[in-house]
């Protein structure tokens, strides 16, 4: 790793990402009975790493774009409300049934099933609406918001984070060969992961060339990131994960089940590995980029 | 009402939607498990009035809009898979509970709730990517586009339609009054309604104050809507509506309940005049508007 202090960089850019989801919650209130408003707010701003968000406006900075802290992260935020409304949804009993997230109780146990349902699923347009209104205080063209706005709709859809989810609740029960749970988990986790950096690509109006190789660094990125998550639910205590490690009680497929810990940790390695690769071919120099590469597979929690 | 043919108008347009709505179902058959495209199918293709997106093509020609009807449905029919997904999960067992839509079984009674739910979820996205998508094909420039996207992921969202569902299951075995009902409905059926008109304005590029004007139109006629669907619900046999009439049963406020059956119908019809008196007074001349208006209040299912 080079000098690049990703800690502190996290720190900075995690306060940005928690304002503007600050922001983005506000909207509920306005409008939502106050225990569904607070539903949504509970799935919102409960923590996390923000990495969708924060990938987001690194990958615009390294593709030459500048802009001020909390505009860029109104608009990338728009990609953590999708991921927060997948997180709010998995967790429901019709789901995961889960009663922890970061160890917190989880949105449905705080405030209901209904409340969490509807407010999960605000959050989807919401996202959409943020991303286009967002970009244009960004100053973007028109074109490149509209294009952001279909990227992010694309990846939350069929083709990307809820076709995924319905993989995933298809292969319960099942052993999944491993093109096949990579299949799902390009979808579940990738889809949305490669759109963020996608979209902060597309916001700096990057080359064709460079876009692709953001979007390419976001595949092996997410791929290692899922990887990385079935090695920790296999290795580190529920205080650490903040959640009961739950996939392999829900009897679902995971890598270390298919390749074992040894295995699984080499995978996620080379994954993040061909991130940074495919930066480096396009000639795109992104410190933040390749720590944040390494921190996804190295990361405790 | 004038000489306009109002029966021959919805066959030959509902005949374009279904065929535009068959074109988006087919994207779930490329993406999601069979099971789930196959729950998004049947409740996107599943019938009804089509009255949205008609809506949303009449007005667009309305304005001076022309296009070749398969492109303009490409694109109108967007929100009606916003509306499909509300019906697909108003009837799930947490919300709603029905058994039959249209005559026929409902989503999660044949492909599961599972399926259902998330085939619901999909088709929010789904319909802010073919707005944008749709749009382009159609011609719209870029702005144009980027605002018909804000507009239909505004109204899904919680100042629109998922905030009328919050309120509706809010006020499930409590007695609204009056203004409370109609607040509860301007937001479950007449945010989509009217965004429908609108972004029909908007897509045929209308002066401010003819937008404005469909905007108005938009908002009496789906209050008229609402009321005259308490009306039915009160007074046709379950066979008629195709669904047995829920709302009573479920305890919630009603039109009727508030203001008796004739008082209801008289409420209907001064919305529906003020719909039409609203397009009078910006000089807008749209005859296929009219008779819907009317047909919004004199219809038997």
């Amino acid at each position: 790793m080079s000098g690049f202090d990703l800690e502190e960089y996290l720190r900075s850019e995690q306060t940005e990402v928690e304002a503007a989801l600050g922001r983005a919650a506000a909207e509920f209130d306005e409008v939502l009975p106050s225990n569904q408003a607070a539903a949504g707010r509970h799935g919102v701003v409960s923590g996390g790493k923000r990495l969708r968000p924060i990938l987001c406006a690194t990958a615009f900075r390294a593709c030459g774009g500048s802009a001020p802290s909390a505009l860029l992260y109104d608009f990338a935020a728009s990609i953590e409300l999708i991921h927060a409304y997948s997180l709010i949804h998995d967790d429901l009993p019709s789901m995961d049934d889960a009663e922890l997230r970061r160890g917190e109780p989880t949105t449905h146990r705080v405030h209901g099933v209904e409340a969490a349902t509807l407010a999960g699923v605000a959050l989807i347009p919401l996202a959409t609406r943020r991303v286009l209104v967002a970009g244009d205080a960004l100053g973007l063209d028109a074109e490149t918001r509209s294009e952001c706005g279909r990227l992010l709709s694309e990846a939350a859809g069929a083709a990307g984070m809820v076709g995924g989810q319905g993989l995933d609740l298809l292969g319960e029960g099942r052993e999944l060969a491993s093109e096949q749970l990579t299949e799902l988990h390009r979808h579940k986790t990738g889809a949305l992961l490669t759109a963020a950096l996608e979209i902060g690509a597309v916001a700096a109006r990057a080359e064709p060339h460079v876009r692709s190789a953001l979007r390419g660094y976001g595949a092996h990125a997410g791929l290692a990131f899922q990887i990385a998550d079935d090695v920790l639910d296999a290795t580190a205590t529920a205080e650490q994960l903040g959640k009961r490690p739950s996939d392999a009680d829900l009897d679902k497929s995971t890598y270390v089940a298919l390749h074992g810990l040894d295995g699984a940790r080499a995978l996620a390695r080379a994954e993040a590995e061909a991130a940074v690769a495919a930066l480096d071919r396009a000639g795109v120099d992104a410190p933040a980029l390749v720590a944040l590469a390494d921190f996804i597979v190295t990361r405790r929690s």
